[in-house]
């Protein structure tokens, strides 16, 4: 017998995740008779998936519902479940963000000013989901997990998971190794974006041995001739492994990602440690590449929408995608247990962070609940150099959120190990805030200003005419 | 009625405090008796402090005993007090450590290598009191007191107190100000070298008020005009005012030396944010100057105890020091209370700041013990940008001294903001744990090295390469 659910998904217009939605819940028999409300703020985007869907299920011949709105609010009434995906901004305002970085000495991106737009977007969910739905899971699926899922934590009483890709990591090492992931047990905890494999088992015996194997006989040899076809293939890359032998754990993900500034300085640097051909996501490589998938993608999204006699299941086929959100709703539903990565207030679950910053953990869910493992704690090393400088980093981005303190974004610049001087964190800062798209964003962070002091005013006049010094050289 | 005490002095080679010491000593009736042991490595430096101490004390017509030991031990036994001001490796090292740092292109340091030698010292002397003479209080007034007192309060159950001169600079608010330091009230908590001036009232009235008004109207003169005699006279300079106005606090003493590492880049950023003609303490304009002024002391000190008729009084003089070493005594052995700014394990007094770090603190001490004062908590902005980073750089360094990891100095060196490259790092730490005096440092942090590792190994052969493309360049 199913339960029927409701699911408000919202930023609804990612087809790809949207359809493996569908299907996954099609392919979930307690789950038959489900409602899913598609929300977008794009009323064409939203359109086409709602017409994908349903001629996706007609195809499949599935018992499910589907409603579309432009309207929060009507996403959110009567759900059991939001799931959210949305990006306020999205990868083309990202690129001219970089396009600005670029001009004041910054490699791709280089500073971080953090997410306003999205805690906003994130912490106003939250906040209708207590008014609206108070007994719904919000499954947080867009970024800035970490940040966003801690803050709406603290700030609301929603009931929150928040779900990301990078523990696949632990596949992909799987299928490098050749051993197959059933036989594997493993966890991999810390904070999301920054997990480290700290239980690996493979038949119940020590895994880490047959990777050491791997690497003394293998290595050398993978870092020299491997050629990534996804510009996330990063995790067996000589970065990677250099990572795992100074901390002892294999970094999980998008961990290497964010680790060691002197990896990501410059292209040659990013692909001497994470390969060759894009030298990892984030380079100019590997993003227009990245992104050009994304809107051939979308073309192929269009394409088909626009032709009623295509078939929707031969585009987005019928086999069970990775994603935990359907798997989670049926066991939360239905009592169908299972292991998931999930991120949660760390309440206690590994040893050393504070109880109400969000975590990434192992945990079994079933109808009675969402259950984590505490981990063997994470190395000292670890913690140190990696863990703690991460949550003191979130705490200033939250607090700079709250206050609306420009000099917490002045100051996260300078913090940059690309800043190289004040000018230059100063004039990138004050262009970022000043795009277009920032308006909102630049009018939160009103103070304190230079001008406020007059010890500073001095400064921001010779920052001025540093900034106009750096114009003239062009 | 006096209570004489048994004081060892760690260090008592260094005149000007060793001859002050006697000289609180004597001024103060409840010590009349007391005994000091001068304790140093330095036979005639040993010799010559031993010899003006008890010439002093003739003059005076003190009742006051001394004895001279080579023998650390030997200071420690029966004695009530212990005061350290041994420092392992002095002026001479430091310069030859930044002369290296130099040649890699860091200004002034740059980069932060621990201090093993000095650990190790405290942490010997520590456990040496355990031993022999338990009940006594280590006066630990050499640096570094915050890395060192979280040290040895961790690893021992000596009873210590770690003292500083950074409070002073609140003496020097007041001086500039006008305001009788006698009328102020204050407190100015935190961790040694990053205090806060979070309380400050002048007639039991708010005085920011009156250091706001100076700055409105004096400041810009004042920053102009002001030619520092003393080479650590920034308390009133642009650069700290600029913290002030970030932070919402005066930095107080050494804080403005270590935070905002965009006004030490170089020279001329020292002397735009703190002042003519040396731009604070750490340059090298100041530090040869100060260095000069102390062997100068130390020449004068060799003269005076060479000739017999030469009198110490006229030359120690016969007002007390502003040191704290002995009212701390007094305080404690015959009641005398006062306040005192002192560094001991922060336990709830400093809100946010762990249990088991040690902070600095103003506390009422009197013979029934030492009670901290609870002050306001300080805003979290400061807590964020400044106390935990330099509470996570602690606990780093002593993880790194506990367990001998290269890598975990190597780390400390890749986050200095003067760091470029990697190589940059790898090829400036080889060459300081290479260099004279540093054997067993360089023996102690053996491991895990790139050698260790296939990943690593490619790149310490490229660092190899780029250390010999720097030397070939010269």
């Amino acid at each position: 017998m199913s339960k029927p659910v409701r699911i408000g998904v919202i930023g609804a217009g990612s087809a790809t995740f949207s359809l493996g939605l569908v299907k996954d819940i099609i392919l979930t028999k307690g789950l038959a008779g489900s409602e899913i409300v598609w929300m977008d703020i794009n009323a064409d985007r939203l359109d086409g998936i709602s017409r994908l869907a349903q001629r996706y299920a007609e195809e499949m011949g599935a018992d499910l519902r589907f409603a579309k709105t432009l309207d929060r609010e009507e996403a959110l009434r009567d759900s059991d479940f939001v799931i959210s995906t949305a990006d306020a901004k999205g990868h083309h305002h990202a690129r001219r963000m970089r396009d600005i970085t670029a001009r004041h000495g910054y490699y791709y991106g280089g500073i971080d000013i953090g997410s306003f737009y999205n805690l906003r977007l994130m912490l106003d969910i939250a906040h209708d989901m207590e008014r609206i739905c108070p007994d719904a899971w919000l499954i947080q699926s867009g970024n800035p997990v970490y940040e966003g899922c801690t803050l709406m934590n603290r700030e609301t009483n929603a009931k929150i998971i928040g779900l990301c890709h990078g523990h696949y990591g632990v596949h992909e090492i799987c299928r490098v190794l050749g051993l197959e992931i059933s036989r594997v047990t493993w966890q991999a905890p810390g904070l999301n974006h920054q997990i480290w494999l700290n239980h690996f088992l493979y038949d119940g015996e020590p895994a880490y041995p047959i990777l050491d194997e791997w690497i003394a006989t293998q290595g050398e040899e993978y870092w020299r001739t491997h050629q990534a076809e996804r510009t996330h293939d990063i995790q067996m890359s000589r970065g990677t492994i250099a990572q795992y032998h100074l901390y002892g754990l294999m970094p999980i993900g998008d961990t290497p990602r964010g680790n060691s500034w002197w990896m990501h300085t410059d292209i040659e640097s990013k692909k001497r440690w994470f390969g060759e051909p894009f030298g990892g996501p984030d380079t100019e490589i590997a993003r227009p590449f990245y992104v050009a998938n994304l809107d051939q993608r979308l073309a192929e999204v269009a394409r088909i929408a626009a032709d009623p006699k295509a078939s929707v299941a031969a585009f987005i086929g019928t086999d069970r995608t990775k994603e935990q959100q359907v798997p989670i709703i049926d066991a939360l539903t239905n009592n169908i247990g299972g292991f998931f990565q999930v991120n949660m207030p760390n309440r206690g679950v590994v040893a050393g962070i504070p109880d109400d910053v969000v975590s990434e953990m192992s945990a079994w869910i079933d109808a009675t609940g969402i259950h984590p493992l505490r981990p063997t704690p994470l190395p000292k090393k670890i913690m140190l150099e990696q863990t703690w400088p991460k949550i003191i980093e979130m705490e200033r981005e939250l607090e700079a959120f709250k206050t609306g303190d420009r000099s917490m974004l002045l100051f996260n610049a300078l913090t940059s190990p690309q800043t190289h001087s004040y000018e230059q964190a100063v004039t990138v800062l004050d262009e970022l805030l000043a795009m277009e798209g920032h308006e909102e964003m630049a009018a939160h962070f009103a103070g304190p200003s230079a001008a406020d002091s007059p010890a500073l005013r001095v400064e921001a006049r010779e920052a001025a005419r540093a900034a106009q010094a750096v114009g003239d050289d062009k």
